[in-house]
Order: structure tokens, then sequence, then C-alpha cells
């Protein structure tokens, strides 16, 4: 499932910036594929429960695999998000330069890869430092937010390919917001400790 | 949750529509409260499964227990940036007619209602009709961009009040989203079927 969603984000990442209409198509048909492993490992992840009745740490790793399911399915979503984005700007001229567009990519598919690696490892110093690039992404999502605007004020020709790529930008920062929500859930899973909601830095929280 | 999550998103779209200030600003206030009950109704549920190992129907209720609290924590979340939009919309003239958003928001609302209601109530027809209203909010949203698009192109002077409503009427289709999801998560809990990726019409993928 990480794997077939890690290479649905490369190839949404690359229809935009390489201008590549068969990277656009193969996420689109990645999807239902993303979707119907969703299903299959929440339908093995209740079964365990219902079976084993694990306690403890085996309890909390199956709690994770649920929510980390449930967030990789949604990254899923978001490339292909990304891919009808990148159809409609094949469709008009290139825009030079395309902003911050492939640093924040390069920055969000890292935060991804982490985050699965800290799941599979179970990891807590990885999962710590994707914790800590989120700041990163978002505030480049402001400036370019920024740059895009004048961009559309210069000239309304602009307006479409501006919004489209507004769309990638953000859509870049929810899988970073993704990435970050696999990895509270594998601090969680390790450590029983529940990092949400206390300020971003990886501590509090215990339950 | 639940009510706190509705009284934040009645509260974003009176601070939308309404253009109230205070509006905005209780929604910011709840924020804090959801996140902490998130965590709440997250452990108590871990620790159901951890004390008494229930089976099927009681597993079943307790795994969208945890699937619903968290859709409802997003909800709060994006009650919040509309919020945000609220604000930054305050700031400049109004725009007459504001589209359609109180008919969009009035269709989600009720759609997060009944979704909440199915929940409580177990009932089946309820969720089910939950998942027959997302289509319609997809179509008004995609009516509303264009809307909004010309307006941008007619003068630059409207791009920024124009990427507010943008953004609000984006988020109201997420919160249509979220309840679909809440709507999914009592069919499966009552039913034990999973309608996920289905194609909307609540029936298949048995498990």
């Amino acid at each position: 499932m990480g794997s077939l969603v890690e290479n649905a984000i490369q190839r949404s990442i690359d229809a935009v910036i390489k201008r590549d209409r068969n990277a656009a198509q193969e996420v689109l048909d990645s999807e239902q594929r993303i979707n119907s492993i969703e299903l299959e490992i929440d339908a093995l992840a209740i079964d365990l429960l219902a079976l084993h009745q694990p306690m403890a740490s085996n309890l909390r790793f199956i709690i994770a695999a649920l929510k980390i399911n449930s967030n990789l399915e949604r990254m899923g979503d978001l490339s292909v998000v990304i891919a009808h984005s990148a159809r409609a700007l094949i469709e008009s001229p290139a825009i030079e330069p395309m902003v911050d567009i492939p640093y924040i990519a390069g920055i969000v598919q890292s935060m991804v890869r982490t985050s699965l690696d800290a799941f599979v490892s179970a990891d807590v110093d990885l999962a710590r430092s994707v914790l800590a690039s989120d700041d990163a992404v978002d505030n480049l999502r402001t400036t370019c937010f920024h740059q895009l605007v004048s961009f559309m004020q210069k000239d309304p020709q602009n307006i479409n390919p501006a919004l489209n790529l507004l769309t990638v930008t953000r859509t870049l920062e929810r899988l970073a917001d993704h990435s970050t929500n696999i990895a509270e859930d594998v601090l969680f899973f390790v450590s029983g400790v529940d990092v949400r909601h206390s300020g971003g830095d990886g501590t509090a929280n215990p339950r």
C-alpha cells in the first residue's frame, strides 16, 4: 500500500513538472487498486482484533495500521487531484519559473518516505524528523500562494494556470499533513504516547 | 464531539454569510477543545478494546467510533479554515451575490447532522440518504468555481475575495466528504458491510 501510494505521488509530480500525460494517466489508473487494498488491510486488521484480542503494543500496532491505512488511501486520492491539475496545466502554455513546486514536492516526497520507513522500522527518531519538516512546507506554500496571486493580478490569462498551480501546492501541503499523521501514529504505537495536538515537537500527551 | 463540531461549522458559516467577526473567533476558540476530546475518545476506545475484547458488532461499533472521531476532528479543522477565510472576506467589500454558498452550506450542514443522527440511532436508511447528497454538493461546487473564475477575470480587484470564496466552497465540499465517510462507517458498523469505493449507492463490498 505504501509503495503504491508513494509511486502515485511520484508520478503525479512528474505529470506536473515534466508535463507528462502518461504519468497523469498512470495515477488515475492506480486509484482503484489503492482503494481495494485499503479495504483488504482494514478487514485484516479487524480480523486480527476479533480473533487474537491483542494487548498493549500489539493492539497499538493494529490501531496505528488502521489509521495509517486510512491516511494512505487519502494520499492516493490527493495524487489523483494533482494528476487532474497536471492534465489541465498541460493544456495551457508552460509557465516559467514554476514557483517552488519542484522544491516543495521534493520535501513532501521525503516526508512520505520517511514516515513509512519509520512505521516499518518502528523508529521514533525517524518519525520525529517528519514532524520537524511540516512547518517548512507550510511556509513554502504561503510564499508560493503570494507569488501565484501576483501572477494572476498581472494578466487575467494567467488565472486558470495559476489556480491549477495553487491546487498543486495546496495538495502537496495536505500530503505533508498526512505524512505527519502517519509519523504521529508511529510514535503512538512505538511509545504509547499520543503526540497529536501537542505543538509538533513529538513530546507530551501520555496515555 | 459531534455537537461541538456541528456548532463550529454553523458559526464558521455565520462568519462568512453574516460577516460576523465574533462567530469566526468562536470557531478559532473551539479548536483546542475539539482536539482534546478527540484524544479522550481515542483513548477510551482503545481501553475498551484492550479491557473487554469485544466481538462482532461491538468491535465494529468501536472501530467505527474511532474512524468517526478522526473525521470529526478534521471537520473541526475545516471549520477553522472557513473561519480564517471569513476573517479575510470581512476585510474586503461585500460581494453580491455571494454565489451559491448559503445554499451549499445548508446542504452540507444537513449532511453533517444526518450522518451523526444515523450513527446515534444506528439508522441505515439515514446513512444512505447522506451518500445520495454528496454528488449534489460536488456539482454545486463546480458551478461556483466557474462563477468565481469569471468574476476574477473581470477585475483583478476581485481576485483576493474570490480566492477566499473558492476556499470556502472547497472546504464545504470537504465537509460533505467527511459526512459521507461517517455515513459509510455507520453502514459498516450496523450491517458489517463495507460500502466504501462501491460507487456511492450504499451497497456491495461484503466482508
